[in-house]
């Protein structure tokens, strides 16, 4: 398990380029995660040319790892395929839902981190981009989705330049409940974090930011309740849009 | 890239028991998969007793591999324990809406899978229910999880019994697209479900269901239309009593 807890997210790639052939054959391999019922409700999107870095970019607010990586790979949930698959097929199919939709991004997110396991045990280094459920209409128009093909993360990948650091995580005793979930109270809440908090770069983050503990760097920069109910309407009604239509 | 492209679902399984330590190990090398923000946003409930699992059989509609398996693993999206920290820190959060929902669910998925594939490189075998997000609410009560905790996704977990079939996959072609979505014509569709369709398998499958095609099998009985509407409405419903609230 060597591997697994020293994987690091690689933000700062050098100028090699990935092989085209390793590229394929490391996705052929992710496509062996599993899927429900074998339908593989993806697919992926693979940008290599300056021209198509430089328009996806602006949809993932220019973070440099964009324009400066390899290959961009957008996965998207996509029952448009599946559903072709059934109308030549003289089946009816019934999967413009949200459950169909649910259904569909869990698989790509399978399909997704499975590569990126590949790819990283591979000497590649990958980061990926929650900036795709935020602006997933433009990512669609740059890339020409039809309907029921929904943009649901992004890698960018390349070969890692410098040292990307070792992220620290929660006591695993923090994720685990036996049997039933057990809450937590005020104090273990204090204890699950107390390491993440008391971290040299934990304190500079909350002192650049001007604020008073690390959670309100989360709550007032990162993630603002603003942004989020902003892009949820957004997400959603996109999602409908492209044919996942809502329960009334 | 062996075990990748030859890894299989294991649905049945010996009396040997999984190690706790083992399995504790495993939660935590797989927690150093990528998660956003370094959030964590989710738990995973552990299924180790004949009761517990007697429990959750019906919310898996019964499939033997609940109470075959020795451990069930339910990893939910959770937000609870991120806000609880934010509360005690003076942050006010902001996450009871549906893109803080998908984007634990990508946290959760992503981590669900790290675990599978560590697990499966230790010589244990693994199946998901996609039941779970069919039967979420039945599974919450079982579990008692609190508000902002949402189940997603179900691995069983045991020691393989006897030889797993290797499933087949889609020509990787047929799932890249390269800078655009380059859409399927009728005839790219029949080419690339055709090995699929002529697989012994596949023709016993849709003799034994009486249909005219394998997409049928799909369309009529494994995935209908009224199940998936009727388990959107289900799930929506969930998230939002759930406290991850819809944008009207």
């Amino acid at each position: 398990m060597d591997y697994f807890s020293t994987r690091r997210t690689v933000r700062k790639y050098s100028d090699k380029v990935v092989d085209e052939t390793l590229l394929k054959e490391m996705l052929e391999a992710a496509a062996h995660a599993p899927t429900t019922g074998n339908m593989q409700l993806y697919s992926v999107i693979v940008t290599r040319t300056d021209e198509g870095k430089r328009l996806l970019s602006p949809c993932h607010f220019n973070q440099p790892s964009v324009e400066g990586c390899s290959v961009v790979l957008t996965f998207c949930a996509d029952f448009n395929r599946f559903e072709r698959w059934c109308l030549v097929s003289d089946a009816v199919p019934g999967y413009g839902n949200f459950q169909s939709f649910v259904t569909a991004l869990l698989d790509t997110a399978l399909f997704a981190q499975q590569f990126c396991t590949i790819a990283e045990m591979n000497g590649l280094g990958c980061c990926y981009l929650g900036t795709t459920t935020y602006n997933a209409p433009q990512i669609a128009k740059v890339l020409e989705l039809p309907s029921r093909v929904v943009p649901v993360t992004t890698l960018t990948v390349g070969y890692p330049s410098g040292d990307a650091p070792l992220s620290d995580r929660l006591p695993v005793e923090g994720i685990i409940h036996a049997e039933k979930y057990a809450d937590y109270t005020d104090d273990d809440i204090r204890r699950l974090y107390a390491e993440k908090e008391a971290r040299e770069d934990s304190r500079k983050y909350v002192q650049e930011n001007n604020k008073k503990s690390l959670a309100q760097v989360f709550t007032d920069v990162r993630y603002t309740k603003e942004a989020n109910e902003h892009f949820s309407r957004l997400y959603l009604d996109f999602i409908s849009d492209m044919g996942f239509v809502m329960p009334e």
